[in-house]
Order: structure tokens, then sequence, then C-alpha cells
């Protein structure tokens, strides 16, 4: 998505070797007008997949997802990280390390809200390495929910996330996949 | 407002005294056509403030946010609960105990986000003792910023917190004010 790469490369700020800083619009502050128009294009490319649910996780996932859901009018269940080791047992749960913050987090959505009759679109602000994508994943697994997409706003492809679901044949779309990233330039993936 | 209070009386849950549960479209699952509904009414309850951003907390308050922010046509900031004892000084900061979770939380926003420019909408999915909305008003005085009003989805009047806040004479917006509840009977306040 042009705009977007675009928008990335005028305002986002590479720290370090991994670190994209995009709070401005995507993850503390949000720029609905903007998120609108990306929701849009995730609402159009799935829009045949007779998805009835979004699956995302708190809390940078959910502004967008909810963009989505409005777009392709289903509703949202976004799932909430927990660090209980007694987890409820009327919850589903998956473990999941998160990249950014350096800790470990069990994602948990209750069970009512899943079911083996869903099809989901699986939502979030940013595909690294894939942790949270694969704790989804296994979520909807357990619930015998079908997967029918993965919407994703900026994958960093040299993190291999992406590719790896691309491998399992996943429906996944990126709108920015960032090659490479140094504090001096970010390239972008195309193919 | 009719249709919120229709929907908490037949489908919300009472647990013990003083928990309600509405995780089946508020803050677990997402009904994102309903809160559209709600969102609405924030956006024209508010429209002639001036207001220039919305400041929420997350994980439960950036859905309804989100959708006000896209009909008020403004970007939305959300607070961070932090437990991290050192925080970054690039952030204001307030404490704040969890209701529901028995927990204390330092709330964050990083300081190029908010500024005496602001004139602030601040939303949140329910106000019972006013704890979280406490650290945004705090948060909100930090950066110099004006609260123009305040945006509730479901207030527990028993519980004091949105009282505290109109006899501090904040334009505060509750759809819906729950007067008394018990695991039989939810009485609304519509004084």
């Amino acid at each position: 998505m042009l705009k977007l790469e675009e928008k990335i490369q005028k305002e986002g700020k590479v720290i370090g070797s991994d670190i994209l800083m995009v709070d401005h619009f995507l993850n503390h502050q949000l720029e609905v007008d903007f998120l609108a128009t990306i929701a849009k294009e995730f609402a159009n490319h799935f829009a045949s997949k007779g998805i009835n649910k979004i699956l995302t996780v708190e809390a940078s996932g959910i502004a967008i997802a909810t963009l989505v859901g409005l777009y392709m009018n289903v509703p949202v269940v976004f799932a909430k990280k927990s660090k209980h080791s007694k987890l409820p047992n009327d919850c589903w749960s998956s473990d999941c390390e998160s990249f950014t913050q350096a800790k470990s987090n069990v994602l948990i959505v209750a069970k009512k809200f899943l079911s083996e009759k869903d099809k989901l679109l699986l939502i979030d602000d940013f595909l690294a390495k894939g942790n949270a994508m694969t704790a989804l994943l296994d979520i909807a697994g357990q619930a015998s929910a079908d997967v029918e997409g993965i919407g994703i706003v900026i994958e960093k492809a040299f993190q291999g996330g992406g590719d790896a679901l691309r491998a399992k044949k996943y429906d996944l779309l990126s709108l920015a996949v960032i090659e490479s990233m140094s504090e001096n330039e970010i390239k972008f993936r195309h193919n």
C-alpha cells in the first residue's frame, strides 16, 4: 500500500536494527482517518471470504481491528494478555513471547466467543517473528475455527514471521513489507 | 441511551454486588455496529466543544474511542498501563488502581502526544470509582491540556466516581447510569 509505505518512509523512526517507531499513528496515538483507509484495504481484500468474526490481540491490534469490523460488518474479539499462572478454565490460551517487550505473555480468549462455526480474519498491527500470530492461530485451532485470512499493517520480513505463514498457505495480506531497515534507510519488498 | 439500557438489561450479567459482565459486546468481544451507534452519541453530544483529540486507556477503551475519533474526525491517544517501577522520562504518568483487577497500574502517555494546545475528550467503557478517569485527568493536567468533556459507556453510579466528576463541573456524558444492581435486577438512573 503505497500511501502507507510513504508514511513509514517519511515519519517512521528506526531504532537499532529492528524497532520501527510509528507510535504517532498506529500504536499509541491513532490517526483514525488514516487507519480507516488501511481498514478498508483489508475489508476489500477479504470481502469474498465469508468472514464472520475478526480476532486480534490487545492493545495495539484493537483500533485497526475495530475499523475492519466496522467496514466488514462483523464483530471483533480481542485476545487478552495474561500474566497469571492460573488461567480460568473457560478460556482458550496460548503462550506468546513479545518481541518488543522482551517478556512472555499468555494470550487468552473466552471459549464462548470462538467456535467451529467461525470463519476468522486475524488482524494485527505488526508482524515480526510471528509470535503473537502463532498464538492466535493456536487459539483458533483449539476452537476449531477456520482462519480465512490474516491482515497485518506492517510486516518486518527480515524477522521471518510472514514468510513462515505464507509457507503454511495462509492468505496473508501485509500492507507494508519491510525487507530491511536501518537508521538511515527503510527498504520495502514488493514481490 | 435507551437502546444501551435495554441491551444491558437483556444481556448483561451481574456478578456479586458490583461486577457487570458485558464482555460479549463491550470489552472482550466487540459488537462493532452497536459500538458505532454509541460512538455517534458521543460525537453528537460533544460536537460543539472544539475537541481536537481523544484520550482513553488501553485496552477496553480503545475500540469505542477509535469509533468516536472516526465520527469526530480527530486522532485518539491511549494511555498505556505500565508495571515498571522505572518509567521513561519522556512520558507523563499517573498511578491508577484498577477496580476490576484488584491491582495497581501506572498509566503513561508519551509527552509528545499531549500539549497545552489540546482540547480533549476523555473516553472509557466503564466508570466505577473513577480511578482510571482521575489518572487521565491528572495526565491531561500535567500536559496543560484542556478537558472539554468525558464520555462513559456505562457508569456504576453507586460507586461514586461519576458524581465526584459532576461535582467538579466536568461535562460528563454517561450513556447508561446504573443506580443499583443485583443478580436479579439492574436499576438505571435518569435524572
